[in-house]
């Protein structure tokens, strides 16, 4: 359990790593196949090559990342886990004067996957702030 | 597992009645003590407690709450589970003319409880339409 959420832990930097680095490839290899992410407003976006062609029309864009977070709770439930994580995150658009900040809260559910943590539902409620 | 699911189907329509009949005592009792509710733009409810003062909040405003819901996901791991549900909720404040629909996903964590299944998790990404 504890070598478990310390492998959750270094997902999380990682993915934040990938994030900032704008590494697609990177990000890819942290999900399940069939991941689902859940926004407001928005339809659920299902599977890893629709976040890969989502990612792209960012990439396209030069639209960068860079959040902060931190992790409110784990719960490992043998090869499954829920995570809860306070986040804040700053999209900068190229010529865009002003980056947006969007903060709030995500729930994800992961699973262990050939022995590696993987995300597998993510449930995102961050909103504009500022 | 089968027997699980159908329990945890069971809570969804019970919450779902409960909710449209304004029954906070039925809701309570459905949850865990330690329930955290997340929601986008609002600081996490945390605890059964803040839900009850939230819910008489709503109760003296004569707030009425009417959902439908569609269960898209339920994945059984042993004594947790999680969910994945589509909702519409109208919300009516009396003295309003027009009530107000949100819709969206609801990704929730639950937990068999003295061989009880409740709501332990729940994260809110219904969004105003129309």
């Amino acid at each position: 359990m504890q070598n478990d959420e310390q492998e959750i832990r270094e997902l999380v930097a990682t993915w934040m790593a990938a994030t900032r680095a704008g590494d697609t490839e990177k990000l890819l290899s942290l999900m399940a196949d069939d991941v689902v992410f859940l926004l407001p407003g928005q339809p659920p976006m299902i599977g890893k090559s629709t976040f890969a062609s989502a990612a792209k029309a960012h990439s396209n864009r030069q639209t960068q990342f860079d959040g902060t977070g931190e992790i409110q709770e784990i719960q490992v439930l043998g090869d499954w886990a829920f995570m809860w994580t306070q986040l804040s995150v700053v999209v900068t658009q190229p010529g865009n004067a002003t980056p947006m900040t969007r903060a709030g809260h995500t729930l994800s559910i992961l699973k262990k996957q050939n022995g590696k943590w993987v995300l597998a539902r993510d449930a995102n409620m961050l909103a504009p702030v500022g």
